[in-house]
């Protein structure tokens, strides 16, 4: 039996877990620092066990190509300290075990389709809405990267200024999906942060159309058999009924599809493993570099099917 | 060496043909009719060819779910008479041939990839700016298919209606970017045709406008390496340098890869197969539908990469 180490590297905080799934998770966090004085908190955590690799889901961009000469690198962040930092190189050097890595949301979709809300689905996209608002994409049972990695979150949506003054709060793009809807941009307009204002307040309607919006262009894009939506600001139970009937309302019976029109409960879903999606999905990365590290075990291709 | 039949089925004609690829190919066309006799159209065409298979790239939306009951058909289509019509089964039963399908703009994304301008890149994405706006996409070597298929021109962009007042054609969603970008929604705004504005009219400006805000939607769902940009629309050899400085300007330096912001003119390109993209992909299908239904062959999986 290996002992697997799992990592959610977040803006905040690092997330670090041994086990091997939902039932079996030895869980602690450390403040993101400086990398350097992280990297070594979580060595540190992680020294007590005798890992046989360990897998990370990263803010990012992250560098995802195994060719690059960058490749496991926190590429182009705001955060100064942590650009172009080797993430993955760190932790590898460090613990001296395999590393895997993708970035936070990629993970998060991993862990739902593993032991969560995406079991059994090849194609499906997995949200978060909280501080920034970032999606992860799997289409045939793969992740989805491509050039760089999906930034779902920096989508531009209509965003009617009469009757939503609030300019938007993307440092890049202004009023991007991410600069409307995430948790920061509901505190900015509001005037205080999302979990105080009550179910009935009017930024809720607003909220459910913007997220809507991103899904319709999600829908279109991808068609994927199941949305899961986590994050922060999806925890006020109320949000997710008001974003499925905004869904259905933009789309307007386009898309006349049974599991869409017909199962709309089951196709916009919450996450099943609460907050631990990042790190359980981080868990799936640590058993595939095991797997493609070991000769042993390396028979089945090194691919990323679910 | 097997003889292969193409059909690209669009809404106001059926481009058919026989051959083996861009040098090889014989084509010919008939008006889009009642679905009866545009079959018998078609199936005269290829009666007098020993065909071993045949290939359809179709209007949709189209059921391409092998285990759908409806499979092949032409499902909610506004065109009243082609409504849930069975076109690959007609064409099956009338020549007596395995049949492939799939979506007009999934076939184009196929022609491109194995002649065109596609070539050897596993993700990317073939749009097409015409009558209406559509998209395939290819992740990882595969159309991407999902729940139905992507639909990707009635995904919302932001309109502002100061500036252009003009409110959408699209009979579903009004301003989605077919309701605002096509070929008709050109002409109603503008009073003419697109292929008569002027190359420094502002409509190209605004056009250019709208199809970059759909692109920054599909860089930051799909990441893409390559975005193919067809269609009668495209034809105006000024809008696509307009499109990418647009695209950029958007992105406002936030997708930070090289294949991108130092790469713009190969990484939006038009399309190299002309108007043969759809019915070149049909081919691809045909060979598919040939060699999954002949046991000598098939020992490929069943599967779609390229």
């Amino acid at each position: 039996m290996s002992v697997l180490g799992c990592i959610e590297a977040g803006g905040t905080k690092f997330v670090c877990g041994v086990g091997s799934g939902p039932e079996d998770l030895k869980l602690a966090w450390f403040p993101t620092s400086s990398p350097e004085a992280t990297v070594e908190s979580v060595s540190a955590f992680f020294g007590n066990h005798a890992l046989d690799a360990v897998g990370i889901g990263s803010f990012g961009p992250v560098d995802l190509h195994p060719e690059s000469p960058t490749f496991g690198y926190i590429t182009s962040t705001p955060k100064l300290e942590w650009q172009f930092f080797d993430l993955a190189g760190a932790i590898r050097r460090s613990l001296g075990v395999p590393v895997g890595i993708d970035t936070d949301v990629n993970a998060a979709a991993l862990g739902e389709a593993r032991w969560g809300a995406a079991r059994g689905v090849t194609d499906f996209i997995y949200l978060t809405i909280g501080t920034g608002i970032g999606g992860g994409a799997v289409v045939h049972g793969k992740l989805v990267h491509g050039l760089l990695h999906p930034e779902m979150g920096h989508i531009r949506i209509p965003h009617d200024l009469a009757k939503d003054p609030y300019p938007g709060g993307c440092p890049y793009h202004t009023d991007c999906l991410e600069g409307l809807a995430s948790g920061p941009a509901l505190e900015a307009r509001w005037g205080m942060p999302a979990q105080q204002l009550p179910p009935d307040h009017p930024g809720w309607v607003l909220e459910a159309h913007y997220l809507a919006l991103g899904l319709v262009s999600w829908v279109c894009t991808l068609s994927p058999r199941r949305i899961v939506m986590g994050g922060g600001v999806m925890q006020q139970p109320h949000l997710l009924p008001m974003v499925r009937r905004e869904l259905l309302a933009l789309l307007n019976g386009y898309i006349r599809v049974s599991g869409l029109i017909d199962n709309i409960d089951q196709y916009v879903v919450p996450p099943q493993l609460g907050n631990r999606s990042g790190v359980l999905g981080a868990l799936v990365l640590a058993e595939r570099a095991h797997r493609n590290a070991d000769p042993r075990t390396a028979t089945a291709p090194a691919g990323e099917n679910l």
